[in-house]
């Protein structure tokens, strides 16, 4: 099985990151291949960021269905192109903050999402209540911290996600938290042991849950609402992503 | 007062209508500039076609902001690129679904949408959910026409609009009914009329309401969710989008 | 186009206030007339004192038919009488917290009520529940004054109430703010400027947003639970009440 | 203990067979008192009257609570006055429609509200929202019967009562129906019978609910929004309505 | 009438207490039945534990048929057992949650309830939202008291919650507790007192709910999710429990 | 990894079915165990039989913790003590209602359910409620056959099961159906392929998403709703089942 863990920013080295992330967790004879998109922005702080790097993840599917992937993830917490992408793919596509909140759906009684910056609250709660989670979710929490932050080397990162976490659990009853950025990949295992409870990263779960709609012979539905792009003609800029019949 | 109107696809008969139902709606003062993007496609069917309009409503309100414009209208009933377009815009920016919606709960007590292909139904869904409309909506009807069906002379499109707002009205028991398609946008007094209740265009209502936020000194709240774009890098195709300070 | 700011209260002095935040926001050609009914409560704040201003707003609004007003403002920030004089007008009626929450709706991600007594605080959740504004609102805050205070001269109202709005935005995470009441129409400037995000008076939005839907000729829908009242028998005090065919 | 059975509208016949549906359910030791407003409409078919029968409904409970009644029920399925009566009474107050439902919720999965005409759907439609019960409301049916029709000697009200509650339960999956106006108070042995499912008349349920809640000690609260109404001047016909410490 | 109230944990203490409680309230002629089930926990505090002891309360209520009572409450604050009850008492039954939250709404705008362990947390918010009362509930209070706490003599068990419940009053606006648990069914009249407000024991609350429903001739509906169990085998320990025609 | 699939109900033709369909999707290296347990119904259509068949489950993961167990699945579409279950398990706990729901919210924009008996339509929309998928759910659709009709040779539930589930895409708009039974866990492909649509088995998905949790590293929550039971005393019957330390 071969899928594509699309990082939607362009900063290679949280790529790799990502792709170290989903292959820790991949099952033997799934092949992890983690991209960034060849444009958009090197972080995704906001509505703005969101919107060109769904092009970026949306253009990744369209190549992906060429080369014969499985499935998709797309690892940015704001799900950006999510349902455009599955009207592309045929196999599952699934959002890493949909991924993370559905994973703890299943394991908890309430999480709380711990992420960076504050100006990403309204997209985390638009998501929340789009995905029909308002009455599981029992805080959002931000760090102050950039996107980029995260990559820095020496950086109190780390520390700063782990006390947001510990603050979830103990001020706002969450039972587990969900690592609300694809830039703390590599932090589940230490805040999981740190704060003495679930730790969710949504790349992690996110492999897991394509791995397995595949294995279950479960594509995109393509009766409804994430049936083909009808063939049409688009111009400018964006002339060669028209789709075909 | 200078109100971009931005019909997201770039089928320009349509931006020709949806221009003149903005200006036959505006105030004595009120400029109205109706535009279609640079790049994108003919016309938008789903999720897939959404995203791509969104960059090119972004793109117009970036140049928006430049040229001096005090508000916007989106066009499209998807509501394309609307939180995006928001976090650029220092005045209001208005989805003619949302204008729609929210004129509605101003006049009655329950309304149906009338749209294009059946294919759109989930994206609306999503709409009336994010919107807080869900206990307003008494259904979503669709009509089988692909968007540029409207624009044939000679089709019978505003027979079959007509047909479906007057099921809306006797079995789904709406009060008032939403035009689901930009293109749309010339037939409000005609369905009105036949129906004999409020049939509501998007984008005469997004004009009315853009004014009257601008006339109030109202522009986006730029402390939250809809702050300015971070600057950043952005590479590729989109190196030119990268915010600045 | 004639529009009637009904004060609700009988307080007249802040009928002349909630009448010049009107005519300040109305378009040229706009007559704006403010006035308070001739029976009732002078301030209403609880239930009780808005089902009987219920009683003069409608009042307002039958005379008003006969005037030849084209649309009405409900000037208390609890919306008394609304659903009921909406059955009477053929035009738009509006209350003024509706109007502040659908403009706080197409400006922000967040909006917090800034309010008077706390005793009003049920019949505020009432209304942001009814208007499916559930997820956008932030917070319901009070200020321990009655509505009356905001009448003194050389009373600490506006500091007070600037404190609050400066709460909303920082500890509730609001990116704009809405004054609850109709005796704060003067404070809407000041307010903005002082907290650096956008202060919603509901009276000055109700006008443009009752001059929007008169100018799209849209007035309240007659097919369902607006239509007019039926003709029938009133008795005792009420006999002149009575709806005629 | 003494409870007053308010009929908000002044139609007798309908004030005695509320009073005789009360008095047949009402504990032995419990003395009914079923009246009429000396004001208002004589049946209450939408918003409009609604807002007059309030104050007469206020105006009973008023009264009511010099001549030292333990509780009160409001006869009419739109459950007018209700907050503000709350405000004036140290016991409970319950109206039918709210009986009905709770009533419902405690012996059934899912009810249907049968009514007379059309219009009252919307008003229904705000009360089960406001009260929790949308996710038990499986239909709202309408009879096309003004209400006065169901005081007519000969009519066949009963029988299309029974045929509608017959289809809610058969064709909507109810399993219970609430019979949705005062005036259907004598139908709830009759129609329970007809359809072999629990017809809930709002009147007989209110009275058991007040008299458990008044045998419980529980009076209405008074910390918060149902606190007594401030003392205050009301002018005009309502000057003698001001409340006093 | 007899009602028979089921204590679902096997503390006879505890069980006493309850019998006293529904004693106190029942109207003359209601005999009150008082019972633990023959097996099950101590006490309850958690799923767990409710599972088993929902098996003890589907006891009762089948004995319960036989013995030939009219009602049913279910004297645990998570209503262990009570759908399933419901299928096999012709008669209602009601669980003093369902009860206390039914009973909170008819006499204030919002209630808080006070309980035991923080484990429980998770419960109680399952029973608010399936119950509809999400929009009601300002508060879940825990009090770090285990259930049996309750029962030791000379603890200070009442000052715990007398303090928990003032909380909710005053810093989270409630203005009515509700007792969240069976063993505090002694405390009503003395909270009450001491907060200022009311406070509801659900046991109370629940008789008056049973009676009231009897007296209505309203028993469970069996046309929908409630009718009575398909005969069918069980097997093993449960060999004897299986339903018969 | 090992995996406990428990049929609650004690048919063991089920079992096996649920077995092998389990089997089929398990990856290598995974064992699944499939048992029925040793007490409780042959089948759970109800409220009644799913109280019983949940002390079967939570016997079963009682006794996979000390077997080592990672993980179970409950294979009933009513997910019979599932939250008790999770107090039990170490490892994740999944119902096959849920797993099913959460794998549709991944591939499609709306599901409906084709179950057996209409008496379990309440049964399913509480679950519905409960996940948050009320939003998701186009229809839940019955079949009136019973449970162990699924296990006749030759009974036409095949075709009966298709049939419906068609009319759940072409007149309720679904775009992939929920088989809501665990006896249809054989008809998956079958069904998928007839109706050109994704038809979700919750045992198969259930597999799949325990087997993903697992790798992942996550188990139940166990820091608040969850937590392991209190250790106590249990009498009667039960005795043997009280939590020990």
């Amino acid at each position: 099985m071969k899928i594509k863990v699309i990082n939607p920013n362009t900063t290679l080295s949280m790529t790799a990151k990502i792709g170290e992330a989903a292959r820790a967790v991949a099952a033997v004879g799934t092949e992890i291949v983690a991209v960034s998109p060849q444009m958009g922005p090197v972080s995704i702080e906001g509505f703005y960021d969101d919107a060109f790097a769904a092009i970026g993840v949306i253009d990744e599917v369209r190549k992906g269905e060429a080369e014969g992937f499985d499935g998709y993830v797309i690892a940015c917490f704001g799900d950006p192109g999510l349902h455009a992408a599955r009207e592309l793919a045929k196999g599952p596509v699934v959002g890493i903050a949909e991924a993370a909140m559905h994973a703890a759906s299943l394991i908890g009684t309430g999480f709380s999402v711990v992420s960076t910056l504050d100006r990403s609250r309204a997209h985390l709660e638009h998501l929340v209540h789009a995905y029909g989670m308002t009455h599981r979710c029992r805080s959002i929490r931000t760090t102050d911290m950039a996107v980029l932050d995260l990559e820095e080397e020496g950086s109190n990162a780390r520390a700063v996600v782990v006390e947001e976490c510990r603050k979830a659990i103990e001020e706002d009853k969450a039972d587990c938290v969900l690592l609300g950025c694809g830039g703390m990949s590599d932090l589940m295992a230490h805040v999981s042991r740190e704060i003495g409870a679930p730790a969710i990263d949504g790349v992690s779960a996110g492999v897991k849950l394509v791995e397995g709609l595949v294995a279950l012979g479960l594509g995109t539905a393509k009766r409804g609402g994430y049936a083909r792009p009808l063939p049409k003609t688009y111009t400018g800029n964006f002339a060669g992503y028209g789709p075909t019949a």
